[in-house]
């Protein structure tokens, strides 16, 4: 029977129907707030059919396992944010100011995705580095372009001045990315005296933007 | 046997002898140097038997295993650097010039101890956390101790008005701190046209003091 359904599963996806394709948008949304009300860990399949009102059984012509659903959720939000990043590289305006939407946006993905995305950056990407996995290429592929549009804003910034030119694009890129990407080691040890993901973006940004902006003389 | 060699090792640290001491300091000092050159996972017991001209029964006299010989590097490069980091807290300085010193002496210390720090950063601060061993609960303490170091520099000059209270010093330590542990995931990927720690510490520092410093109206 799992072999049927995974059979039907495959068939209706190389279909994707309208209707077929906006009930697996259904599935991820919902298994997006029980992963984030719940984590990966304590989340189970049937957590996420009880949540849309249906049974488990149902959900297999959908979704093949939870891992699948949760690395299609990641993807997801990963892909918004990097879209998200691009838009701002693209953006006609200074590039301080935009390393200043930049590390909003990202604190804000943080939080609207807290805490499953933060169990990937945790866990998974640890495993990316050997992963062969489709999912893992793509997850790798996200990163890069993620990667290359800090680089490019700290880039246009250090050409037309903007930004001081402290030392390679590169290194400056990733040291904003570090600095973002380490809250997970700590965000979630709070004991309630950390402030939220929008105040920690802006402390962030005005100390970097404030230490790599270029004043006029 | 081994348990008889074990039982003599036991009795051999138990008593302490200076001899016994000296040798085992030898042991780890060539172990260290053999982790770096060939990484965690490049490096056998005979290697480090070979480089001290001895072979790996003797060592056994010395150590257990090889885990147990990288553990005890690991722990004394962290313990080298957050007494080096509570050193310069206690200095008797301006608090931006301690947070220079800070992020100049985490990064010579990365690049003393690669790859094999890394190794630990990226591989063992994951298992810490449920850790209970002796190791990991003795490595958790070092990196509070080291949070705590940056914690007060950044509390100090928050409190002298040497540094912008952009956010809790908490917020600014940890910021400071994921800009450094970062640099694990992608400095060893260079391509040899990335600078070297030295270089990248001191356009970090510029970076971040000239972004938190707060300047004399």
């Amino acid at each position: 029977m799992a072999s049927g359904i995974g059979r039907r599963r495959a068939a209706a996806l190389a279909d994707s129907s309208a209707s077929y394709t906006e009930r697996r948008r259904e599935i991820r949304d919902a298994a997006a707030q029980v992963f984030r009300a719940k984590g990966y860990g304590g989340t189970s399949l049937g957590d996420i059919a009880e949540a849309l009102g249906t049974d488990r059984a149902s959900l297999y012509y959908y979704v093949a396992s939870k891992e699948d659903l949760f690395q299609e959720v990641v993807r997801d939000a990963a892909e918004a944010n990097v879209r998200r990043a691009e838009e701002i590289r693209d953006l006609d305006d200074a590039a301080p100011h935009k390393l200043e939407l930049l590390i909003a946006s990202v604190m804000a993905s943080y939080a609207e995705y807290y805490p499953y995305l933060f169990v990937y950056i945790q866990e998974e990407l640890n495993r990316l580095g050997d992963g062969k996995s489709g999912w893992a290429r793509e997850m790798r592929k996200i990163n890069r372009r993620f990667d290359d549009a800090v680089i490019g804003i700290v880039q246009s910034g250090m050409d037309d001045g903007s930004i001081r030119a402290v030392s390679p694009a590169r290194v400056v890129a990733y040291g904003i990315i570090g600095m973002l990407n380490w809250t997970h080691r700590w965000y979630r040890d709070k004991d309630g005296t950390l402030p939220d993901a929008g105040a920690i973006g802006a402390a962030f940004a005005d100390t970097l933007v404030n230490g790599l902006r270029n004043n006029p003389a």
